[in-house]
C-alpha cells in the first residue's frame, strides 16, 4: 500500500488534545473531569453576538469576498482606532480563526525549509502550522525564574541564519501569561531591522492584560510598519471560539496582496458569523472589556492563593491572557497528567490539565511544567485546583 | 524590505475573481451585471438549515471536536447508507468547506516536490492548494470534442513519474459537466493500483447527475478501498457556501489520522453550522434533490437551446454539476470576458463569464474556452445569454 506523506507522518499529535481520550474514559467511568487543559472560556458569548446573527441570515448562504465582509473589517479598523491604532479596512483580511492567521503569515513570509525564530514554550499549534507551510521553527528558550520574559538580544541574535525570515512572538502569551515590555519590543524592533526580517505577533489576548497594565502592540512600534504582521481572533475576546474568525493585519500591502491570494484558494471565511462579529467589534463598550479582564484578573490571583503555598510548585505572576505555566515536583508532567486522569479521583472528581513538553521545540525541556487554563468560575477553579493539590501530593507518595 | 515568500509571488490570482474590479467598475457606472462567473448557487438555503442552526445556538459558542460533531458525521454516514454506500464515522473528517478537504488531501498524501496526475480544464482553486502544499499538478489534457471524457489509458499512465502519488479527478466534473462512467472509473481503478497511488476524488456535485443517469462514488470501486480519498462540500448540494463546512472521507486509518493531525492544528471547523448541515444531511427527502437536480437540468437545457445555434460556438451537452466549458469564435477568451465587463452593455445590461485559460495547467490552452455556471433563474438566464450572443456579435464586428 502506498505510504502516507512523511510530513503528516512526521506530524505532533496535538499535546493539548492528545489526553482527551483519558478524560472521555474517566467520564465514563462516572468520574467528572475539571478542564484546565484547554483555553476555551466559559464565559457566555456576547448576546448581542447572536441577535445580529440571527438577523443577518439571508435567504442564501453565500460566499463572502475572500478578504472577508467590508462590514467586519470596518468594525475592527474602528476597534483598533479606538486603541490609537490606525489601521485601514485594506490592512485587514479576515481569517478562518485565528489559525489561519498564523499559517498565512508563515505561508507570505516564508518559503519550505526558511525558519522562524520563536520563544519556547509557545501555543503548541504553531508546529501544526509550520509542517503545513515546511518551515522550521528556531526556539529561543525563556524559562519560568525570570516570568519567561525574553532572553538577551544577543542569545535571539545567535539563532539567526540566512535561512531566517522573521521572529514570532505571542503577547500576552499563551502558554505563560507573560506580557512583553515597550523595551523586550524595542529589541525586537532593533534586531528585525538590523536582520531584515517580518516580526509576526500573535495578539489574540491584547484585550487580558492584567494589574492596570496596558497592551502594547506591535502596530504601535516606529519604523517597522511593513516588517508588522499581526495575528488575531474572536476566539477568546469574544468567547466565539466556535465561530472560526481571526484576522492578519499588515501595512505591507505586498504581503497583504500574497495573504488575499492565499484566501482566494479557499474562497472565504464563514459568512453569517462574521455579521455577528460585527456588531460585538462595533457595540460592546469599555465595560465589557474590563469585566472580561477583571474575571480573568480574579482567577489568576485564585490560581496564586491556592497554589503558591505548595510544596515544590513555582511559577511567577502572569500579566495576561489566562495561562500559567507552572513548575511541578514532579519528573515527567505527562505522565502526571495522564495519571490524574486514569488513577485519580477526589470524591468522584478530576481535574484535567496540559503537560508543556509539548509547548517546547527542544527535547527534554518542559518536562516538569504544566499549563493551567483559568476558564472556569470561582468555585470550579477552586475545586479542580484543590483536586490538582491532592493529585500531587498523592502523585509524589505513591507513584513517583 | 524582505521580500514576501517566492511561493506566494509566484501563486497565481483566482481566475474565477480576478474580473472582479471590472464588474464592480461596470456596476458603479450603473451597468447591471449577470454573474455567470461563479458557482454560487441562487436556490434558498433549505429553511430547516436556519432552524436547526437557530435552535442549537449555545450560551458559549465552543469549540468543537477536531474531527467535527458527531452528529454530523452521522448524518453524513446515513446520507451515504441511503446511496447504498457504508461509510462509518470514523471514515469523515468534517472539514471547513471542501476547500480544506482539497488541501488535507494534498498534504497526507504528498510531501513537497511530489505530484498528483490531474485532468485539464480542472477546478483552478487546486492549483492554489497545491502551491500551499508545495505540490506539483501534472495536467492530462481533455478536450471539447469529445465532452471532455478521459482520454486513453496509456496517455494518463505516460504522466506517471517516480513522484507521483495520487490521480486527481472530479465527477461531475467543475468546471465542464462531464460525468466519468463506471468504464473510465475502472480504468483509473486498474492504474491506481498498478502503479500504487491514491484517487483523490471530488464529488461535491455527487447529487447533480443529469438525464436519469446515476452517480458512481469512487466508494464504490471494489479493490481500491484503502487508495481512495473522497472530498465534498455542504455548499452546492445544499445552496450553503458560506457555511463553509465539508468533509473528506476515506476508509484508510492512516490517512484519517494523518488528517485529524492537521485537523487539530486548525482546532476544528464551524461550530453551530455543522448542527444545521446534519439537521438537512438527516431531513431533506428525495424529493429535493430531485428538485434541484431538474432545476439544473432545465437550465442546462435551455443554455443549450439559447447557444448551440450560434456560430462558431461548440460544447457538448454537460451530464451533471451546474457548468458548461464552451468555445467561443474568439482569439482570447479572457479579453473578450474583460471587454464585456469594461465596453459591452445592452439595455444597461452585461454578462460576466470566466475565461477558462485559468482552468488549464498548460501554457495556451483553453485560451478560446469560457465557463457559463448555470446558476440563475431561468429568466436571467435568457436575458444573460441573450446579452452575452450580442456581445459576441460586437466583439467579432468591432474588436477581434
Amino acid at each position: 500500500m502506498t505510504a502516507i506523506s512523511e510530513r503528516c507522518a512526521d506530524m505532533q499529535a496535538s499535546p493539548i488534545r492528545k489526553l482527551v481520550p483519558l478524560a472521555n474514559a474517566a467520564k465514563t467511568r462516572g468520574t467528572s473531569v475539571y478542564h484546565l487543559n484547554i483555553g476555551q472560556p466559559d464565559i457566555p458569548t456576547p448576546e448581542g453576538y447572536w441577535k445580529a446573527l440571527k438577523e443577518s441570515l439571508p435567504e442564501v448562504l453565500a460566499y463572502g469576498p475572500s478578504q472577508g465582509l467590508l462590514v467586519l473589517r470596518e468594525a475592527i479598523s474602528t476597534y483598533y482606532s479606538r486603541a490609537g491604532i490606525d489601521i485601514d479596512t485594506d490592512e485587514i483580511i479576515i481569517t478562518t480563526g485565528g489559525s489561519e492567521a498564523v499559517y498565512f503569515a508563515f505561508m507570505t513570509t516564508c518559503d519550505v525549509g526558511d525558519e522562524v525564530i520563536c520563544f519556547e514554550p509557545f501555543y503548541t499549534n504553531y508546529n501544526g502550522f509550520a509542517t503545513m507551510a515546511g518551515i522550521n521553527l528556531v526556539p529561543v528558550t525563556t524559562v519560568a525564574e525570570n516570568g519567561f520574559h525574553l532572553p538577551s538580544k544577543s542569545e535571539i541574535e545567535s539563532k539567526i541564519t540566512e535561512k531566517t525570515k522573521a521572529i514570532l512572538i505571542c503577547t500576552p502569551n499563551n502558554p505563560t501569561g507573560t506580557v512583553l515590555s515597550p523595551e523586550e519590543l524595542s529589541t525586537l524592533s532593533d534586531i528585525v531591522q538590523k536582520n531584515d526580517l517580518f516580526l509576526l505577533s500573535d495578539e489574540v489576548y491584547r484585550d487580558f492584560v492584567f494589574d492596570g497594565g496596558s497592551h502594547l502592540s506591535t502596530l504601535e512600534l516606529p519604523d517597522i510598519e511593513d516588517r508588522v504582521i499581526v495575528m488575531d481572533s474572536i476566539s477568546k475576546r469574544f468567547s466565539s471560539c466556535g465561530a472560526r474568525l481571526g484576522n492578519m493585519i499588515s501595512r505591507n500591502k505586498t504581503i497583504m496582496e500574497a495573504a488575499l491570494k492565499l484566501g482566494q484558494a479557499r474562497l472565504c471565511p464563514p459568512t453569517v458569523a462574521q455579521y455577528g462579529a460585527a456588531w460585538i467589534y462595533h457595540h460592546l463598550s469599555e465595560d465589557y472589556y474590563e469585566n472580561i479582564r477583571t474575571t480573568y484578573q480574579n482567577r489568576r490571583d485564585l490560581l496564586i492563593n491556592e497554589l503558591s503555598d505548595v510544596e515544590g510548585i513555582f511559577f511567577l505572576k502572569p500579566e495576561g491572557a489566562f495561562y500559567a505555566t507552572i513548575k511541578l515536583p514532579v519528573k515527567d508532567a505527562d505522565a502526571f497528567a495522564s495519571w490524574m486522569l486514569t488513577d485519580f479521583q477526589l470524591n468522584g472528581e478530576t481535574t484535567m490539565v496540559a503537560p508543556a513538553a509539548g509547548f517546547y521545540a527542544t527535547p527534554g525541556l518542559g518536562l516538569d511544567l504544566i499549563r493551567i487554563a483559568f476558564v472556569l468560575s470561582d468555585d470550579k477553579m477552586r475545586k479542580a485546583l484543590n483536586i490538582l493539590k491532592n493529585g500531587i501530593k498523592t502523585y509524589l507518595e505513591t507513584v513517583q
